[in-house]
């Protein structure tokens, strides 16, 4: 591992030019405006004050940049980790107290270290376990709970929890305290925000706008919805009418700052903290990785660990809470050419000048300009066509799906997810520890073996051929040891029984102790245990212990040769015997 | 499932006869003089007045001759259970308190629910997931704290705790109050015990008595020392002297009770209980499969569960605590010839008297002897070979032995197991999570293909044939990937990549995910992907998807055939070429 493995900026920094100059700034200024609606929405599904969602998008970028393989993600605030943010740091202080705050900062900390040991230590490989229809239930059920919890801030009605009963019944508690101000602002907001995502292209081409500042006007259209909805908060003074508004903000950019330690809060965030950093770090990596394909670029896993860590470290010291790579913002990046991380660095510069534009004058804006941007960004995520694929295909990945799925609904983040990657790993247990096997003859013209039950074959009625499909190991030991006794009762007049392992891949010591088992008692029988198409790594395995040397048969390098080899021995004795 | 299957007595019973009597009738005599001693010392481990292991040796020993499958199960209290009910039901009430025996009682319950639970929904699998190294480690780890805990008895000093360090620590605070009389009865206790097991029988021999009378008296043995010392304690009144004995004891039978539902102390038992479960379960079920293979007789585990579950449920009734299937107590009464489950329930009349009889003047029997009963018994639990064998063989399996061995010595039995059995089942995820895989050519003049690496093979180089060792599951698609894209990479004038599926067991939505990524990317390069020998239900699965609609190449019924079919086209190809 070189410097520059680790620094990945000191490898694409050389080749910076006045070109790469122009490219990233073009799609910073692009993702700059599509990140400040989202900065301060994403902030309020957090249960933070809206301005840290603008600093979680400063230096988070900027240790990115240095940090970061993806020439296209763009780090920040991202729905999903506000929302695991909010459940996790709701456990343990009030939304808008001071610990509240402290507690997210907390969280962005313990995440960043998490992830960057995960990535020293190479132990990238765990977030495989997050299958892919278990991530598909979670973020599903996220963006329900998500749209689900922003309702109330377009009706103007407080709403509590993080799980859809605790967040259903409190909009039912609530119902009869509707303001109807709030709900003009929310439904206007929402009614532009849709028709800007929807039609405003076309009828900006239809004026004949030319297509780049057409997509940098629709880009920018959330940014505007906020100007308006701030104009009609100030001009018809909403605030005295009861509409939630953001309220007095502290001016200027945040003062570094290094997390209090306080183990008591640490003991309560470490596991929604390893949650939190493993999804973010697969939502990110599978952005990072489609997106880098289309360029034929590389992404190291490893190093994204490194750079999602150091961007969360940053958000820690920058008065921030937990970011990510976000899936739309790093696709507008990449559309609009970003061709450097520098591009992040950039985006954070403009956030920087934002932010101290933005926080004198944010008092004002309705919060229900927020929830209807929330709203509308997270009802992408929602897609139950995944429920669909994984029941045709298979009950159990439909299982692990319905129980993210419900799980998160009804019980929240951290329980959703931690049951749907239990579940999973349940089911994969469960069925190789009840492995099918099959009964193998002789595919005619050829030297292959197949199922009997399934093709038309050739077999011996002394030779009993069985292909056990799993490795063997504890949890099927037992099994594979009553199929064979079975098998070898089910079939008198047997001389030789082969296991054909092709499909065995490792044998740990209790499977070879049922082996050993299996031969002995095939022996009492007279009956011989033959082994065929038992890999290296296995056979290496076999060679250290005895079990060969007990073997009363051989080990044969293709199943075949077995067959012609104990056929030729039943000739032989067969002669023999005739001959005395 | 009939009747009969779920009460095993209905089968036997009818062919029973008077020769089985017979036999029945001395296996029962000799097995109830060996589980006197054990009752009374096991009950004193498990922190329980004696009386309680003989009460736990006469219900549940007719429970299980009506439900049991094994005609040589002998069922009882057993060292390690004994150890774990201490563990669990010490930590929710003071040894000695009236709680303390209802919590064991309760205990009993739990457990016998549950066995009888898991027989009837044949859930009898969850016990593989006990590795052989796994339950190695701790009976071995669970040996040694049982032997340090009657340290303190054979010295007469108080001892705490169900872990190593607590047992030590309080062996050495508690060392200058040693009271010598007890030395001398537990010093003496285990001279006779270990002369008797070692020695007796020759010298028995030597004096011409025949081999049956000789092996009944070394059975009493157990029993004569027994009445020694309490002959020794009334005659030098040792209970004045500081020795400590067991003291008054109710006289007669055990009332007949359901236990006392506390909803909180079920709460805490439940798990302890599954635990002891599935330990006493493991225990049992490998006795009686090597006794039942001896006389070539089936046994049923999921109704053992039931059998057990019984046993069990009639303890907490009879006013026990838990039992399970003893090892050496099995082997005594399958050598002594017992011919079906009714020797359990004469053993169980042989304890019923012996209880009348003994309760009277059990008061005087020093503990000291019950200590040096166990320590002996003990003793042949402990064998470190198999940390040797499993150092030899693998160093997963190796690492699994030695986790739960030292976890359960620092930690206690529960912990102990549970990190025996995480650690098992991670190591395989990680392992599958990470399979070997090889690119395989032709081993001539054969049709079988193998390693490139280990064997002499020939290979196309427009064809690249990879044998991926595992299934394909969530766990490692992201590694298949990988796998292929890095070698079609480092093969450049690839026209045709071949998955040799002779190891994927299986398939999951994750993998065919996968698959299909894999597909669309050596389609942007040109090249064709193909999968040969893909079993039948992996095929089945396949079938529902899309995936085979969209692959590039085929699927081929042996490797061997797909090289030939693609030769075949590229040479078709070629010709076409030369021709226009």
């Amino acid at each position: 591992m070189s410097l520059r493995s680790y620094f990945p900026i000191l490898d694409w920094g050389r080749r910076y030019d006045r070109q790469t100059l122009t490219s990233d700034l073009v799609a910073a200024l692009i993702v700059t405006i599509m990140l400040i609606p989202q900065s301060l929405a994403y902030a309020l599904l957090a249960g933070l004050p809206p301005e840290v969602g603008l600093y979680a998008s400063i230096l988070p970028l900027v240790a990115y940049a240095i940090f970061g393989t993806s020439t296209a993600l763009a780090v920040g605030p991202v729905a999903v980790v506000s929302l695991m943010t909010a459940s996790a740091v709701g456990r343990i202080a009030a939304e808008g107290s001071v610990g509240y705050g402290a507690a997210a900062i907390m969280l962005a900390a313990l995440s960043g270290l998490m992830l960057v040991a995960m990535g020293l230590f190479r132990l990238g490989f765990v977030a495989n376990f997050l299958s892919h229809p278990v991530i598909s239930g979670f973020i599903t059920a996220s963006g329900l709970i998500i749209a689900t919890s922003q309702v109330g801030g377009l009706l103007g009605i407080r709403t509590e929890g993080h799980a859809m009963p605790e967040l259903v019944g409190s909009i039912l508690a609530n119902i009869g305290a509707i303001n109807w101000h709030t709900v003009a602002v929310g439904v206007v907001a929402l009614g532009l925000l849709l028709w800007i995502r929807l039609d405003l292209k076309t009828w900006l081409k239809r004026f004949g706008v030319p297509k780049g500042p057409a997509t940098l006007i629709v880009r920018a259209g959330p940014v505007l919805v906020i100007a308006l909805t701030m104009a009609w908060s100030v001009v018809m003074d909403l605030g005295a009418k009861g509409v939630a508004v953001v309220g007095a903000v502290p001016q200027g950019l945040p003062m570094l700052a290094v997390p209090q330690l306080d183990f008591g809060i640490i003991e309560q965030l470490a596991l929604p903290a390893l949650i939190i950093s493993i999804v973010g770090f697969v939502e990110s990596i599978s952005v990072a990785q489609t997106l880098a394909a289309k360029r034929r670029e590389r992404i190291d896993p490893d190093q994204e660990l490194v750079g999602l860590g150091a961007a969360n470290l940053a958000a820690a010291v920058g008065g921030g809470y937990p970011v990510t790579g976000g899936f739309a913002r790093s696709v507008v990046n990449f559309d609009a050419g970003a061709a450097t991380p520098a591009a992040g660095a950039f985006t954070a510069i403009g956030i920087a000048g934002a932010t101290l534009l933005l926080t004198p004058v944010l008092a004002v804006l309705p919060k229900a300009t927020l929830s209807a941007t929330i709203i509308l960004a997270v009802l992408t995520l929602v897609d139950f066509s995944i429920l669909k694929r994984a029941w045709a295909y298979s009950r159990a990945d439909f299982a692990a799906v319905a129980i993210t799925l419900v799980g998160t609904l009804l019980l929240g983040v951290e329980v959703g997810i931690s049951l749907g990657v239990g579940a999973s790993i349940l089911v994969f247990l469960y069925r190789s520890s009840r492995p099918h096997a099959a009964v193998v003859g002789l595919v005619p013209g050829t030297e292959h073996y197949r199922n009997v039950k399934r093709h038309t074959v050739v077999t011996d009625p002394a030779i009993l051929s069985i292909r056990v499909d799993e490795s063997l190991y504890f949890a099927n030991a037992r099994f594979l040891e009553d199929l064979v006794i079975n098998q070898v009762a089910a079939n008198p007049g047997l001389s030789d029984v082969v296991l054909l392992c092709s499909a065995v891949n490792a044998i740990d010591l209790s499977a070879l102790e049922s082996l050993e088992a299996i031969a002995q008692r095939l022996d009492d029988l007279g009956v011989r245990l033959h082994l065929s198409e038992v890999k290296g790594p296995v056979m290496d395995r076999l060679e250290r212990s005895d079990f060969l040397r007990h073997l009363t048969g051989s080990v044969h390098l293709s199943h075949h040769q077995a067959m012609l080899s104990i056929a030729e021995r039943r000739r032989a004795d067969a002669a023999l015997l005739a001959a005395t």
